[in-house]
């Protein structure tokens, strides 16, 4: 049993031009013009295999080919929207896998007891309309529907994603949403988004949960002066102050557990002229590990910060924190048994992106696999997975299905 | 002899209304109608003291009472020009204590052989037309003026130096420049801008010359990835680097001399979200010192910097420098011997920021008398000195140039 190269190509191909911004990537904002091609080649392509397909009232596309019992559906799928200028493989290639499960399946007569539904959601990226996972995350109750119909689009003012729902043709009834009801299982194919398995020549990691993280911002604030007339030993300088404790914290972090993940990505300075001491830096620090005891050392790091350094004040505030999920075991074991069974080298990793899965495995049994993302690049037009391990991947998925299925 | 302090507080008052901000402050840029408000003012009240008043090309203003001698004239004055949400005392209070200067000698009908010029700048600041200390440059021979007549500002698009000038009704013939023949001596008094002086509780800076100073622009160039999947030893971080670098600079220009003073004052990253590792850092740095050994020290020091810094290439490129100037060691002298005459505490030091008279140097004697500036700040709205210590400067002021006078 395997899914085609040839068709693999065709879907990776014909998806990359809704959106294609001519530089190697596309810009396909959630219910944007671009996105709703995206989705009519979709539906097109399922119903072309059998599949009934229904939208539910956040627009999420569930495309049903039937089982040969009445059992629950066993769902895949990922999101078809990007962020802006963002790569060919995001998202997309967790539909296209899915559908070329579905396809193969379909065209080799392969039996199956249950139904399999090939699933869109509707705005992973959060890159127009605010927060990212928002339908997913409606579903799971983690967001409050009427506050996400009344978000408002980035680029256009006033533009509510209630009103691109409307208008987009796709919004369906509640009663169409996935439940644990409906479900015997989710898995979703992602691309990898970082560099551990192609650097470790891996094919297929097989995710075991998405890291908890931490998001913190730093402030440090001093006393403005002329660069030139100010002597040292009169200076709080903040961004002096600033990269002071950037050091420190990555001094105090690599003591942790290797697998930790930080990350300082923004820095402001005030006034930021180069003839003034600035008064006043903020910083972030990100960080991530799928052990809530790492996160609670990362923590006990910042909390032994001092409140004065260099002369400056230095506080700070949690922008945010998500704690560690984890996927069910059961379907775990299954992705390692399905990538062993083709022979493809695999490792367990934990994502540090988050992913509509980690909502949805609060209601339904989930798991995910991820294939290598060439030199780690993601959210970018050069991001990269060559069809030989898109397929690998794909190849997987079916056969989990088919594990789940028997089961 | 002495100023009036009634006198003082009023031009100080006065003139702090032309481009008031309401907040504390003023924004007064080259030539603009609050400029011009502020020079009619100037003109109005030197003219009522007897000054007969000409403009140069440049617009610089030149109000001359007559000497009892047929002698070049001794030059006093500054610019009325500020930054946006600039101070009350930045240039403005050299104007006003020549101005006061000049009122003293002809009220109390002091004797003087030299004619006294009180002078007026156009453009110090450069904040709406670049370069700052514009027309002084000029002048001695530093800018192009044909360059600078194309200069155009920088918050009206389109709008030239040369336009400005013309439509202010000060520009006059070239021939009334100040030059070594016409001047004996030029004395510039500031506010510091500094915290020396006030720390120190010393009332007059005897300011013995401008620092040289080099400023520089670093760049560190990384590889971008997401905060969540790239390990921490696959990283090529630009900030961490950066922060790195700032800190070895910091470590060995503190080994220098005690007086030099340095600055990073910017900083920018890129692509600055809290979730991507940053792939380019630049920062600047400022360095500042009487002596062009030290200066060259710092040099060194950057010249030692490794050229990659935590796997991220560092490369660097001079911004600009200057070199430091000393005034005339005379002029200086009687600075001192008119503060001791009053009693004032006083101390030599070393102007960290350019001034017109910086220039001025080149064709004829010159130099400067500071006047403390509370908590160092200038450039902002919150720019205070007290009307006391601005009259001592006055005094001093009016001291050196009868001592001129005399010689």
């Amino acid at each position: 049993m395997a899914c085609s190269f040839v068709r693999m190509e065709d879907k990776i191909k014909t998806f990359s031009k809704f959106g294609d911004t001519k530089k190697g990537g596309i810009t396909r904002f959630s219910l944007s013009e671009e996105a709703l091609a995206a989705r009519a080649e979709f539906v097109r392509r399922m119903e072309a295999i059998g599949a009934a397909v229904v939208t539910d009232d956040m627009a999420n596309i569930y495309a049903t080919i039937p089982g040969t019992e009445d059992l629950p559906a066993i769902y895949s799928g990922s999101h078809m929207d990007s962020v802006r200028q963002g790569g060919n493989y995001d998202g997309i290639l967790g539909v296209i896998s899915a559908m070329e499960a579905a396809e193969t399946i379909v065209s080799e007569k392969i039996p199956h007891k249950h139904p399999i539904t090939v699933v869109v959601w509707t705005n992973e990226e959060g890159a127009r309309f605010e927060p990212a996972m928002m339908s997913s995350g409606v579903i799971c109750g983690k967001f409050d529907k009427a506050s996400m119909l009344a978000s408002v689009a980035k680029d256009i003012p006033g533009y509510t994603f209630g009103e691109a729902l409307e208008a987009s043709g796709y919004k369906g009834e509640e009663k169409n949403r996935i439940t644990p009801e409906k479900c015997a299982a989710l898995v979703e194919l992602h691309i990898e988004q970082g560099p551990v398995l192609e650097a470790e020549n891996i094919d297929i990691g097989i995710v075991e949960g998405v890291c908890g993280m931490i998001n913190y911002e730093f402030t440090l604030s001093g006393q403005a002066g002329h660069a030139g007339t100010t002597p040292m030993p009169y200076r709080r300088d903040a961004l002096y102050a600033a990269a002071k404790t950037i050091q420190y914290i990555h001094d105090e972090l690599d003591k942790l557990d290797k697998k930790l993940v930080y990350t300082t990505g923004k820095i402001s300075c005030h006034p930021n002229i180069h003839t003034i001491i600035p008064d006043e830096v903020k910083f972030t620090l990100d960080a991530r590990h799928q052990d809530t005891d790492v996160i609670k050392q990362v923590l006990a790091v910042i909390e032994s910060l001092p409140s004065v350094v260099e002369k400056c004040d230095l506080t700070y505030e949690k922008a945010w924190t998500r704690n560690t999920v984890a996927f069910t075991p059961e379907l775990v074991n299954l992705v390692e048994k399905s990538a062993k069974e083709y022979g493809y080298t695999n490792r367990r990793i934990y994502s540090g992106p988050g992913h509509d899965a980690q909502f949805l495995i609060d209601i339904v049994p989930a798991t995910m696999i991820f294939v290598p993302s060439i030199g780690g690049h993601s959210h970018c037009e050069i991001e990269y997975t060559p069809v030989e391990s898109c397929l690998k991947g794909a190849n997987v998925l079916l056969q989990t299905l088919l594990y789940i299925d028997e089961k």
